[in-house]
């Protein structure tokens, strides 16, 4: 096993939480705060730092409007996002492979 | 994708300093404090404090002997950590499977 593959991992999608946040946009072009939240268990503390991190490295881009009068704030993954979250997939793939006895 | 799957992963292994401490037992049945430190490029404080956590989950036992008058220690996998850390890839491939494209 190579010990850089491990290394190179994505520090920002890696953890846990974040991971979770895209693993769920990948598969929904577009979600809700509340679905979100409620889908991954988190407090709203939590996944609003999780999100503004994502934000923040330009895999996540977030969209406040209104529906039915109540403020609707709806996540969905920007172009470096899916490319980020492929090729981190892919280096996780790599190292499995990489770990599995010979 | 199932997110509970993401929240099943093992938080201790998950941490990329420690998933490299492992990655790197789980191929050598014993590496010495200074061979991990060096593969994994860590600080000696950064590598005590992910040893330390792993010892105290079980995961990890730690020997301390001499080696031409100079002190050695030397870790390895427990049973416990071996079992752990392949339920670990076999989450993680799962989750990997679940995020391919339909």
């Amino acid at each position: 096993m190579n010990p850089q593959s491990i290394l190179q991992l994505d520090r920002i999608i890696h953890e846990k939480g974040r991971f979770g946040i895209l693993g769920m946009l990948a598969a929904n072009p577009e979600l809700s705060f509340t679905e979100l939240r409620d889908m991954l268990r988190m407090t709203d503390g939590n996944l609003t730092t999780h999100i503004r991190t994502l934000q923040e490295a330009g895999y996540v881009s977030v969209t406040k409007s209104f529906q039915n009068n109540r403020p609707l704030t709806t996540c969905s993954m920007t172009a470096a996002g899916k490319k980020a979250f492929a090729n981190y997939i892919n280096l996780l793939g790599e190292i499995i492979q990489q770990t599995k006895p010979k």
